[in-house]
């Protein structure tokens, strides 16, 4: 791979930086802006050569590339201690560390996002995208936008053109943002006021297994007054947004079982049981017509929303119809409740079902098995493993046998309704209370980037280990998010808009010269 | 690709057979056993030629290419007046019709089989297999089979063998036996007591879309006394079974809409309706606990059996004990009810259903849409059109706006549930009385070749486009079917067992010389 990096050798040029005074915010803005205007291409350039990594769950020796990478382009900035952390266990892709000590800085901010992106499938990406071959397009594809050439060099970039590739808002965009915040400062001569650690995690998507595991082994050296965690999309207003917490996560694998072989549906249908039938009957027991979750129990646990986070709600733009519309549905589920209520929610999703084939592949046949794959959101005071119980007993309530493993032939004989409940390693929800002083910094920096007032937003209806981060450290976390809301994110054609790249750029430089 | 055809220039000898007298049953038997004991390689490498051709739908040059090599087949066994039967409807595969006539003969017989198979999926083959590479096993993988090498020249084929391949059981199996069968007769010098016509289709597991036509079209060629379709499995004890009728068959895809592009299930999870869930809903609704359709009207119409059809039912050997603990599931749809009596009641079931992805793949999404391949059966008295209707008028009762196009951005807008609904051409049940003369002929013929009762079956679960040929020609259909039960057709690892395909030999011999 040919790698282009940005700086040949600039660490004399960091150092005297760092010699420098504080800079108020004003300038501190217009400083990297103009920085960013000067250097867009190669920025862009950079950025297209780490997104052409792959780095997904099932590709280790892409994710190891890519940590590599990162680590290269944190020693060519001129961070210092940049190395790999990895886990005890083997296997685990390794997180990403450096830091910048600042003379006279007192506090210290870890600086995270994660490099690793949700699984592809590249035959569902639009004619023309390739999950890692990065593309540029005139405007999101799904709204009229075409595909582009490389940019020539010496013309502006577009801000509303997308680049379209696996990870490019979720999460490597944070990895670029915070590394291009960091350079622009550097580069302009503007002094941090806080010290910086930067941790880029590798296994996110995956529920982050092993974090815990990693933030133990490097308690030390990841002390710190405060996280800026650099994830999920901005408001969908278009306004820059705070978090304070995050939903907690898991997923459920779901296969029921019918005949060992595959049958013909004439010969047997009518007789052999289909699992593909009892799979749907089983997972529209779950919900009711208005969405609700039927699971008993579901909604228990909820810490309720303090009387600054509710305040804080009903400051949201309430943007429900107009999403709703480019969306092109009818009617959300949730009775009425608007999308921030119903994200303070726990919730149940079908994140993919399949039995057999559909279109051309379909053949007249009563499939073996029916698989789903559920995901579950959670809220402060759920507890993740008390959440799947509480499905696991709404699975036996519906008449099934429930099995961990492929069902033996004794249990295939003896229970009319088999199914194999495989649970992946979630964890819970977090949220930060929205008047810590430190808090207050962030939001204030974030709010001297732009004129429109920052959307605060008390928990992101995404899901972050935050709670991990807690438990381990009993560190406080804030998320401030870079990338458009329509980025596809988790999906094919993912995609992030140049003008979030940048206007991200801008919003962490201005966290790391907080007051 | 390399042919290997058994006979080189055999006109001669098939003119001088034609001159012989009747030949008893017993002795038919005897000669043809022993002329296929003799030439069994032969006709297995020619068999596993035939095979190797593809033959899906989607391919229509191999469909082309596999009615080419069968009739150069028949040219090679000196059937004459050999021909592709073209339909004005361009593209369609063609039919492969030959006959022999018979001095003295005063009855024609068509031989009925298809050559297209259902659609493949390769990656679900078991490893080792590929539709279109025709492997022999020691037997049922399923049960412990070995995948083996081609056999040695002059070592006995044992009739456990399996040969795996899409079309090995349905229906080329019907094709090559049928084939066999005549040449065994010919090269054995028996005369057959019937005129034969062979007809060939290449459309059936698409649902025979343009059969009508071509019979239309091809009146005058096809006129006969009693059309032998070769289809199907034997009983699944293992006994020989003549089936006077076939259910129905019609498919129907189904596509519930959700947002226009996937969403992150964290950010919009209990806000925006996931069409996997309205589907899951959905075709829960369709029927009950014990797999009793609840669609309104569904088992309307059902023309009873009549008094000999219900007591060859109770003839019919219940196995259903022993084929439910092979197939590994504790309890039959169906309220208690048998298998053969089941198949003679209207059927729904879901051949296939997806969104988004499972497993591996799968990703933390609101999936766009969801999908699901219906396929109705139908018994004598349903009308395939009007069991669709009843099915669409299902669905609009549980609340979805049904479409037969995308949907629009309006219909979006004003319909909470929308689904499209895609029926594909279908056809209706069709029964030919039991005790018609020639359908005594033809069992007492089967009969002839086993000493085990022969089971007669009013009705096939499976279907047959037999209506059509009633509709269009009023001709008469028994079938006569040959495959083993167990051959995953249909589905992937579809197989033959190599004993059955000697026994439909001499079945389809004697049914050529019956009395």
């Amino acid at each position: 791979m040919k790698k282009r990096y940005l700086l040949g050798s600039l660490l004399p040029i960091i150092a005297a930086a760092l010699l420098v005074a504080a800079t108020p915010p004003d300038a501190v803005l217009k400083k990297v802006r103009q920085y960013r205007q000067r250097h867009e291409h190669e920025l862009l350039a950079e950025y297209t050569q780490l997104l052409s990594i792959p780095s997904v769950a099932a590709d280790s020796a892409g994710l190891r590339r890519t940590a590599t990478t990162i680590a290269a382009m944190m020693r060519q900035r001129g961070i210092a201690h940049v190395q790999l952390l990895g886990a005890t266990t083997p296997g685990v892709p390794p997180a990403v560390f450096g830091e910048v000590r600042v003379p006279g800085a007192t506090r210290t901010l870890v600086f995270y996002a994660h490099y690793d992106g949700q699984p592809v499938n590249a035959a569902q990406w639009a004619p023309g995208l390739s999950p890692f071959k990065p593309t540029l397009a005139s405007g999101s594809l799904a709204s009229g936008g075409q595909l582009l050439p490389p940019p020539a060099a010496g013309t502006p970039l577009n801000a509303e053109w997308r680049l379209y590739a696996r990870g490019s808002s979720d999460d490597k965009g944070g990895v670029m943002t915070i590394l291009a915040a960091y350079q622009a400062l550097a580069q302009s001569g503007v002094k941090p006021t806080v010290n910086l650690k930067f941790f880029f995690e590798g296994e996110e998507e995956g529920g982050s297994p092993h974090l815990g595991e990693l933030l133990g082994q490097h308690r030390d050296l990841l002390q710190s007054d405060l996280w800026i965690i650099c994830d999920g999309p901005v408001h969908q207003s278009g306004r820059k947004q705070v978090v304070f917490g995050a939903r907690g996560d898991v997923n459920v694998g779901l296969t029921v079982y019918g005949p060992k072989r595959p049958l013909h549906s004439g010969h047997y249908g009518n007789w052999a049981p289909n699992p593909a039938m009892a799979l749907a009957r089983l997972l529209g027991s779950m919900k009711d017509s208005t969405g609700r979750v039927t699971v008993a129990g579901f909604y228990d646990d909820v810490v309720p929303l303090t009387a600054s986070e509710k305040d804080a709600l009903h400051r949201v733009p309430n943007i429900d119809d107009d999403i709703r519309r480019e969306l092109g549905f009818a009617r959300p589920d949730g009775q009425g409740q608007s999308l921030v209520e119903l994200i303070n929610q726990p919730s149940l999703n079908i994140n993919g079902m399949r039995s057999a084939n559909v279109g051309p592949q379909a053949a007249n046949v009563i499939p073996t098995i029916a698989e789903a794959e559920l995901d579950l959101r959670l809220v402060l005071g759920n507890d993740y493993q008390r959440q799947i119980a509480k499905v696991v007993r709404h699975i036996e309530r519906q008449g099934f046998f429930v099995t961990h493993a492929e069902p033996t032939d004794a249990e295939r004989a003896r229970y009319p309704h088999l199914i194999r409940v495989a649970p992946e390693t979630g964890y819970n929800a977090q949220r930060t209370p929205l008047d810590l002083p430190l808090a207050r910094s962030v939001v204030q920096a974030v709010q001297s980037t732009v004129a429109q007032p920052v959307v605060l937003l008390p928990t992101s209806g995404g899901s972050l280990p935050l709670y991990v981060f807690k438990q381990v450290l009993g560190a406080t976390t804030i998320t401030v998010p870079i990338a458009n809301y329509d980025n596809n994110q988790h999906a094919e054609n993912e995609n992030i808009r140049l003008g979030n790249l940048w206007e991200g750029l801008e919003t962490m430089a201005a966290v790391m010269t907080m007051k």
